[in-house]
């Protein structure tokens, strides 16, 4: 079975779980590296599609009269004229970005699993390959958040992982989608653990620690028994994923603790939720510069409290940490109905009714989750700023006492 | 001499040199809680003001007809309506606020000194000084910046007390002193190490080390023999200090770290002239906080090497640290200036010239200093956020290159 650790027989044949804006982006760029990287990667990437019929525009420039306005198949589309036309429109993807509307085939003999897909639907997709991908695949959530009750924590990464029998780490940054397609640069971390099994002796030989054993989140040792990456495979490890995901446009810190990357783009949320209430009050960026940064050391000191084994403080200042949190309290979604809400003197689940047609706004539901977390240890009194969220969310706080707690 | 520890004979006068926009904000403030606590200050705060003559313009409500267009001294007016009508107009000022155009008077006998002048002023002011001063004094400088030369970084509050013979600690933050006269909320940091002569014994009643000695901002004992704090004065120590800044709309938050603190305060140019680059090249906030993240990242690691012995990571999470940094990048004047020199296709020397009529523009000159002293070292290539925006102020280095610094 093993191969020659000089030059491995196989190369990793990469798919991306997910084909919606964010996804596609990630996608196109990925492609764009595998084509450079053909000693690592297979050149095409698989990416599902979740199936459906589009109706191209007469004004597309891949409108054919002859088709006029009959639906396709977006994955033919996709294919044929290299766009996603609904999801990402107006940008060329590299032909070597295969859509496949099967899930099981388009995860088949992947070596390398890219998730990226709205978080409600990664449990089903998981329980659909499971068995069915490579026992030794490798997977990358670009899913921000986690999944917080009164009995846990469980970041996206994990629960892929657990779930898969696989090894998973975390993408997460300052990232809009919509920029990266256009390949204005921006920053992002991409949080990897690589487990025991997976680590090379020098000489590329062999695997150096006890097959399949590794760490999870809180640093003890997972109940996940891991298949290595085959020596006749490359390695996958931070210089490996490194070339998959960074471009000139889109440039990659790599780092090891995908606890703090996943919890600061989870976290950030209700920060963000902070921002926009003291932003609605009529404070300016000098007040929001403080709830950014005290929702931070609230971020730090949750992680350093419940994960103390593997959390790293400097993850903080990566693209997943400071970068994520300063562009998500000043562009993003939770920032804006928050500041909306406050302005027209109304509650957050009234513009949830009103503007957003009783789709829920994600800061609400960690905010709640996180502080249900908290009151089950009764620490909640030490995470302040969270605490105050949620009581302006249920109106037993008034916005213009946020500074109070920042008094001595 | 010693007076009883349980009521200290002396009350602390405090004295704030400088009355322009920042400085008249702080009399304020610092007037506000001068009369909340009296046991500790005395009520009036003296504000030297460099005499000028003003005009009352006819629309404000201290208008005089009788005096009409008459020209009258700057201090009178403000003792007289409470306003400084020239540098802080619309503000009233508490009564205590007492101007002085006598600097010797205004500090004659004064315990606390706060230092609120522009940082060209600064060096005349401590020479004028030296010698009719207490020598208990403390100060606290708001004079953001540092001095440094190719031999030598010098914190303004290391030349303030090596000049004058006492010990001198930082306040700086995300502040704008508009916003703060009109009581608009935000967050500062005062950097106070109290000298180890002024820390009393629990009972309150004895200083509790070798008189004098105190370490300088390298953790070194310094040379300067200070003349501690009176018994029957009380403590100069954090929790005073607090209660002479800290405001319901001003909320202060108090370290020891007065190198990171004053480093912070003066490295944020540099990096607000490449954020300022990064946009005027076209480039959003994704990018923005990308070259933040990065110039905060150079800042600490400027700060451990030189001042291995006092940094403290955690006060780069402070207001004057990424709080300070933000706002600068987004809205001051290096920021703003750098941005429309690409704009226009010109060079930042050309913006100062046609802009500003000549001015320098502080990034400059500290982004020219730092690099010097870099250079002198041979470390500047560790530095290269800092070296690209030298490159590009000497026209040596294209904006369009940034994001290949960030390359592994």
């Amino acid at each position: 079975m093993a191969g020659s650790s000089d030059s491995p027989r196989h190369k990793h044949k990469v798919t991306v779980v997910g084909s919606g804006n964010w996804g596609t982006t990630v996608a196109k760029l990925v492609a764009e590296n595998t084509r450079e990287h053909k000693d690592i990667f297979e050149e095409d990437v698989q990416m599902w599609v979740f199936e459906e019929n589009v109706v191209v525009p007469s004004d597309s420039p891949h409108y054919d009269a002859a088709v006029g306005d009959k639906p396709q198949k977006l994955t033919s589309v996709i294919n044929t004229h290299h766009e996603n036309v609904k999801y990402l429109p107006k940008i060329q993807l590299p032909p070597n970005v295969v859509a496949n509307p099967s899930l099981l085939d388009a995860v088949k003999d992947s070596s390398i699993l890219i998730f990226n897909l709205p978080h409600e639907f990664i449990g089903n997709v998981c329980k659909q390959i499971k068995g069915h991908i490579l026992p030794s695949a490798r997977g990358i959530s670009c899913i921000k958040g986690v999944t917080v009750t009164e009995d846990k924590v469980e970041l996206i990464s994990e629960y892929i992982g657990e779930t898969l029998g696989i090894y998973c780490g975390a993408l997460s940054g300052a990232n809009i989608a919509n920029e990266i397609a256009n390949e204005l640069w921006c920053e992002t971390t991409i949080a990897y653990n690589t487990p025991p099994c997976d680590r090379r002796a020098e000489n590329g030989a062999a695997n150096n620690s006890a097959e399949g054993e590794h760490r999870d989140a809180r640093g003890q040792v997972s109940k996940t028994k891991l298949t290595a990456v085959p020596d006749d495979y490359p390695p996958v490890s931070h210089a490996e994923l490194y070339k998959l995901f960074d471009r000139p446009y889109f440039t990659v810190s790599m780092v090891s603790d995908v606890v703090g990357v996943s919890l600061a783009g989870a976290l950030k949320n209700i920060v963000a939720l902070a921002c926009g209430f003291i932003e609605g009050h009529g404070w300016n960026m000098t007040a929001k510069t403080a709830v950014m940064r005290r929702g931070m050391l609230e971020t730090i000191q949750f992680c350093q409290e419940f994960f103390p084994e593997t959390i790293q403080e400097m993850t903080f200042w990566e693209s997943a940490g400071w970068s994520d949190m300063i562009v998500s309290c000043t562009s993003a979604r939770n920032w804006r109905y928050s500041k909306m809400a406050v302005e027209r003197g109304v509650s957050l689940h009234e513009v949830e009714r009103t503007e957003l047609n009783g789709q829920k706004l994600q800061g609400i539901s960690t905010t709640k989750e996180v502080m249900s977390f908290l009151k089950a240890r009764g620490v909640q009194d030490k995470y302040p700023l969270f605490k105050a969220v949620e009581g302006i969310v249920d109106g037993d706080f008034k916005v213009e006492d946020i500074p109070v707690l920042f008094r001595q």
